[in-house]
């Protein structure tokens, strides 16, 4: 039934085995809905525990919700949202944030990496009644280029922010993978750094559909409870979706998964590298591999392979592996990614 | 770990051992995201199924979503929704269909259940600019206070609401309940009788979490999957969702499971009906309970037992039961309350 | 070109010639857009000396954003305001406020006035994510039904509000006229008594079109200029907004109207009451009078004068008299009003 | 109490005395609020007049509401606005088309004007319901930076967005300015050309206050009346605002204002043109100039005349021309600026 394991994306992945083991646990006779249950109150402490204690964990459904409920929190309707112009939240939520009343203001960046540079020209018409006032930068780790922020650049963001006035958000959509990328806990990428507000992703890395709100800073409003009820994000059997939570959180889970991930990107990258015809666009730091190819090859390689063509005007394609990307397919791909480039390559008789 | 089994609310319950079997059947492999996979395809078929081939499916995450995107999907901004007072719409959403931009007009019933006649005083301002323009009935099914409304009784309102320029919306969170009591397929609750958007509850009759809008009528405006997206109710490996539904509605497991809740609802109303200073103050119809009792009885009760307060001014309680409630947990819980009401209304010596 | 005067509403009424005239003078030259001209800080000003020095002022185009605007300043998106059922928030503004995203909860009330008793059984479910949190009360001076709040009912309102972490807020669409009917300066029936915040109606007392929202409490957050401008109500020539206001605001022209449009709709209801099938139903306490009076009487009096029927089910009627309403037209619409009602109760021959 | 005339902003001029001495005359005793009153039903005639049988004129009270609201009535909330990144509408307006839940899709343009081509990348993801859906383009004329666009170039626009399922809507808050400029009916470059909605602005042209959503197909769909009253553009008094566009548009008064208005600039550009160290940057085309000049020439001038700094960054400035801009203070100013580059360029002794 389910299709052949390829490149397009690691939601195609299903979930992990530990993982569906905690939610099959989880069905234990009763339990208050709502999050009044033990599972989501065990899965609050471990955000505690890896984000520190002042962090407070809000599960949401999806990740568009993560993002979109974190930005309203952090924000007043006149207040602005600076992301990247290649972000998620920009490009791939059907205007998500717009519909909750937010605008975006977007910068062009050569990787998806924002920079206090880049951002600082926004900051001319601040108290202009005219003008929407930048609040909060959004940045996405890894980001959705596949590469990474390390953590001197957060801190950067994180300290330009505040001296502005402004607050630091972490679409972590895949934070689990750039933490594993860079060797470090994930509260090094973000409550280390002066980041206020997460997004916190598991569904990329594992769990059948799990994301979280985390808002990181004591000193954030209160009433983000009423926030995700009037949003529709409030689960009612909840357990189900804590019970993901702690399994990847209570142990290395989260870490393993994404080594894996980022590993296969690596392993797939080296294959390919030096290929005719072919150029990686983008460091790989994360779990993505980003090429330009012929489109011949490219469409050849679609015919066995699912995965998406980024950029139709370049040819640049983007092959993201997850958790369950096994080296055997990363090795088969590859190598006919090879054989076709140089089937194009070779001069035809 | 999880509590005692009440009488709290029915999605306290956990997940019926068909469906959990399902969500773990539906682990296997790669699976395109965002509903593209096979088991969202089948799902949308059972839907099909249950309600004619103009039915168009679209999972979504909980109750409220389910609600609130119908209600968009079927009105402009400047077009209010009908609805009972007692509407769990109105009163416990924390305001989610006003978040959206949309006002809801309640009407005072005896019983949660709407008429024709409730409506009609609310359309003499038809044409007004300054006056909010009714466009939707919406009614629960079964209702917030245990009730069913009749075929014959929905048929009514869709043909008034259609006479008037109107439509007809079903909150269904509790539709299979509704059909079980009633002996009759869900569609003679809704597509036979000319209902024209369902909001489908899978989550209370066993589910792990899933819901779906169900555009009952081909004349309705496309663009329902941009406004799903938007509104953040998208999920992505949706196959786990779906695969719910799938099992829900594949064979009689929903009415199996309605049947169930409905009964234990009966078998408590016998039980307890005629103990001195109680007093059972809606038809039981489905699966719920509400009676008045002395406020010290419920407090002891609730000692030992969950369940809700439903009108701390009358002392008015909910007994809700559920797929999994056990008639040995109903012949306990009914003795306890008569032994509690029998000692209170005994003289003290 | 114009219409019979009658007594259909105080906005078919002109504009007084002090203000038609300030308007005229507004007109010298060039001035800075957007407010940054005298006559805003003058009409600024002219708030500062009737409400207090802590009185923000911010001219808006019309009683709708007035009261809208206010409202989203003090709440949440996930707080309500409870206003009468009878509120032209509730009932005349097509769903503004909801279309802005606030939910308000309505009480029944016998005269269009609010009391602490009619709303405490609102506050059942503080802390209750499911539940909307009630925040801002709103109150009408004077009422839709032309009745006032006296200083203490008013002060009663903000201690009890403040007192349960609620706001009081007041639609002062009319409280020139609920000032001047009870003699006292405006300040009386808002900052003296604890009044959070005001909407400001000069329309309907003798201006052009213009009105304010006047934050009346230091403590109130900034950022109003932004809601203003982002809500389509930061005008572009305020010159000629704020000169009215001025105009209105600079001697005491705002009591003379007021106290004009009192004594007719007091002479009014003194010139018809007793007449046979005529029942005054509410207490006539600004430039309002409520009358039920057989529909035929009623039909007939309308063919000669401009007034609404307030509820066709029982026959009230709405009558109002403006700035400008003259004696004569009293006298002779009564007297005709008499005459109808006296042919009406003769036994035909 | 006014300030030096100046190159500000056409909306720091007054009412031209013709159109003052129409909204005097229009203060005749009663008349039926919110738009049921005959200087309204005069004002819609014109609209006729100008824009065709079909044409649907709506008055509002600013700019902002006129584009916001005819933006809103041609979209689905999933559905885009294509529109220039110099567009007012995405710079000044503090995010109120997106407080309305309606995204953006900005363009760079060399000169503030759209063409298909620049459009063209914008609908690679139709049908893609992760990505907002382009469904209006959105043009000023003028444009933000003093050009227009002539009728062909309308045309070719409005045929590329119907031949792709889209809707051309005009920012016209200075059409008046563009249809002086090349000579030719407004019409013509609306109604005659494909437009399918138009903000029509008079304020900068001489009114008080008085703009109007034109909504300029017979098949848009109702229920703008609604959308109005709704969104806080309902004015009550209404005939002061319609005598307004009456008077500009029963005779020739908007095209005398903006002909004015347009040779003004040209000039203020032909006087300055070719002054040591300034650069005109761009056509100029109605009432604007833009040019580049060093930044100590541009404080000095400040101090006597007010107009605005463009962009920091390069130094570019607006001077924008106003209906009642007198030829001796172009002159004046003209002639200073000369002085002070030509100071400014001569070498230091």
């Amino acid at each position: 039934m389910s299709e052949r394991p390829g490149f397009a994306s690691d939601n195609h992945a299903g979930v992990h085995a530990e993982v569906m083991d905690a939610v099959v646990a989880a069905n234990a006779g009763h339990a208050a809905a709502y999050g009044g249950d033990p599972w989501t109150a065990r899965a609050v402490e471990r955000f505690r525990e890896h984000f520190g204690p002042s962090a407070r964990a809000f599960p949401v459904f999806n990740g568009t919700a993560a993002n979109v409920l974190s930005l309203i929190a952090l924000t007043q309707p006149w207040q602005a949202v600076v992301c990247a112009r290649t972000a998620h939240l920009h490009v791939d939520e059907c205007g998500a944030p717009e519909r909750a009343g937010r605008k975006l203001l977007t910068v062009a960046t050569p990787d998806g990496r924002l920079t206090p540079e880049l951002i600082e020209p926004l900051l001319v018409r601040i108290g202009d009644e005219h003008a929407i006032q930048p609040r909060v930068i959004s940045v996405a780790q890894s980001t959705e280029l596949g590469t990474v922020y390390p953590p001197d650049a957060v801190a950067a963001l994180a300290d330009w922010a505040h001296s502005h006035g402004m607050l630091l958000h972490v679409d972590g959509s895949r934070l689990a993978n750039a933490a594993a990328s860079q060797g470090v806990p994930m509260r090094a990428l973000t409550t280390d750094v002066g980041v206020d507000a997460l997004s916190f992703g598991g569904t990329k890395i594992g769990l059948m559909g799990a994301e979280a709100v985390v808002l990181l800073r004591a000193d954030l409003p209160d009433g983000f409870k009423y926030l995700r009820k009037q949003s529709m994000q409030l689960a009612s059997k909840m357990r189900y979706i804590s019970a993901q939570l702690d399994a990847l959180l209570a142990g290395d889970l989260w870490r393993r998964a994404a080594e894996h991930a980022n590993a296969m990107a690596r392993r797939l990258a080296d294959a390919v590298d030096g290929a005719p015809g072919l150029r990686i666009t983008q460091p790989v730091e994360a779990n993505a591999v980003f090429a330009i190819l012929p489109p011949d090859a490219t469409a050849r390689l679609q015919e066995d392979w699912p995965f998406y063509v980024w950029d139709e005007a370049t040819g640049e394609v983007r092959w993201m592996t997850a958790w369950d990307t096994s080296p055997d397919d990363v090795d088969a791909f590859a190598a006919q990614a090879r054989a076709e480039l140089s089937a194009a390559a070779r001069p035809s008789p």
